[in-house]
């Protein structure tokens, strides 16, 4: 008997009493999903990147941990789930709801079926919200993968984007490859053309060109971890797109549920940011083009400050940088 | 009997009167060399980018004119090497000046061979003034390839780097990796770890992220035309760095001899950019990792204006942007 609804989502599925990861790693060429056997597994593939993106990462695990959790260890199991990933907070945010209620089967999986229609909800409202922001015409920018498999729901900064052209208004949209690991390229690119909206994919180093010809309308981008100052950690990459979007005097905007916002990180200084392996910038997709051995520098993350940022596309509303300080403060602060 | 005298560069060489190029698409894993059997040939491997970088363009044009022309017909074998390339204006120089002599294959020759040396000269010109602009314990950020690889000398931006090195100031060097075509992750490396200079390979979209961080204190790049206001046409993702380091108030230099300053180009507005194919974004190296057929812009050059430049190192001395202007002013204007 299934311990939970089933789900299906791009990314995640939960069917038949099995839950199944698509493996985003080998995207767009080849759909490939693999079934989760047990919370070590599932730490792997978020290591591994084969599940990707904040908000999927922490339903993810959490689902991880409800169905496999051995009685007497879920505190333990919890905390290493909780560490596969360093940057995004979501996944800290989800595994602190399920250790909030009681270490119990059926506790764990009713707090995961919460948390996973929470995220659709949010998903839903940040793309109303956001949309609303998006005039017609418009030729949008945007980093990393951001879409429905980001999340369990339809995305962040992608969801709004698909929203605004459901809502009929003609948008395009310019997609960032997205080095080293290419999720623009592969991901984006590949929900884009399932969605039928038109788009023009793009190296990294393009888009400020872009830009200074007059072709970039707004710049959406997701994000791992918001400092309750505004300050937030997203893919690397995205201060560069900031930067370049404050110099041509482009609406830079954050999408994000309010899982992502971290009130216990004061500024982007507080967010850690996450190193891997060298051979994602010798290269790509397995293949080296690089001298061998050679030095590299790959923080997988950079923090962009709240001076940069347009405003915050969240569930609860479109904000300014000092409106989300003021909710984040503390009453006895 | 050889046509000149020979000689060999690190890219181009005339040996046993056979002109041979260093296919560049190849490295760093692979070092093949071709020998040059025709104008045609010449026109196709610089198209193709097995010979890259402006002023050795230039000069393997005028190499292969002089060895190759055939009496009677200079002039529009010259036209067509001439049109090789659209961006970089050192191949209109180096042909424009073939065009100057008398068409036999003697005056060819012979100005070839002057041509070949006054970029050898120009390299240490550069070499020599950038270096007295670069102090200890420097942290030089540069893209794309500018060294030996990129022209018949030491080359420009690197060439600078290279007698920094030289002349014993400790520098470290960040390498753009320059998607789409990697001349950066591939033959800048490569050089570097050649002269045993301490370099890291970056994305192109973590430089703005270093330059917040404080590890940066100088860019340095190259150009493939100088418009006479001082806007510069450059490998793609120069313009991108360019507005990083102004938000940053980083020094950021162009490098270039002379060959590349166009006076008949008013402003970078004027300068044509190159398009290529699509299939260098869809991937790299012969990999494609986006759907298939995915739409995308390929702009292989980008303008920055004069307004992002610290200064121009040319063969003539380190100048301002407004001493570039006062230069080129045609005393009639």
């Amino acid at each position: 008997m299934p311990l939970m609804k089933e789900f299906e989502t791009l990314g995640l599925s939960y069917l038949d009493g099995k839950l199944r990861v698509l493996d985003q790693r080998l995207l767009p060429h080849k759909e490939k999903w693999h079934e989760v056997e047990s919370i070590e597994h599932m730490i792997e593939l978020i290591r591994q990147l084969a599940v990707r993106g904040a908000p999927l990462i922490g339903i993810s695990a959490a689902m991880a941990l409800a169905i496999f959790a051995s009685r007497g260890q879920v505190q333990e199991q919890a905390l290493r789930l909780r560490q596969a990933r360093p940057t995004a907070v979501n996944l800290m945010w989800a595994i602190d709801a399920m250790l909030s209620v009681e270490h119990t089967k059926e506790a764990l999986c009713q707090k995961a079926e919460e948390l996973f229609l929470l995220e659709l909800e949010m998903s839903e409202k940040m793309a109303t919200f956001g949309a609303s922001v998006i005039a017609d015409n418009e030729e949008i920018i945007t980093h990393c993968n951001t879409g429905g498999l980001a999340t369990v729901g339809i995305g962040t900064a992608l969801a709004v984007i698909m929203r605004a052209h459901k809502l009929g208004k003609k948008i395009h949209v310019w997609v960032d490859e997205t080095r080293p690991l290419l999720q623009g390229g592969r991901l984006t690119t590949w929900e884009l053309a399932k969605a039928s909206i038109p788009y023009t994919l793009i190296c990294d180093n393009m888009a400020a060109f872009l830009m200074a010809q007059g072709k970039i309308s707004r710049a959406l981008v997701g994000a791992d971890r918001i400092a309750r100052n505004g300050d937030f950690a997203n893919k690397i990459g995205t201060y560069s797109l900031a930067v370049a979007a404050h110099h041509h005097n482009i609406p830079f905007h954050v999408v994000a549920p309010s899982s992502t916002v971290d009130k216990e990180c004061k500024s982007g200084a507080d967010i850690p940011i996450e190193e891997r392996a060298s051979s994602e910038v010798q290269g790509a997709q397995g293949l080296i083009w690089s001298p061998a051995g050679c030095n590299t520098y790959n923080p997988s993350f950079d923090v962009t400050p709240n001076a940069l940022v347009t405003s915050y596309i969240l569930d609860k509303g479109v904000i300014k940088a000092q409106e989300l300080i003021n909710s984040c403060t503390m009453p006895k602060e």
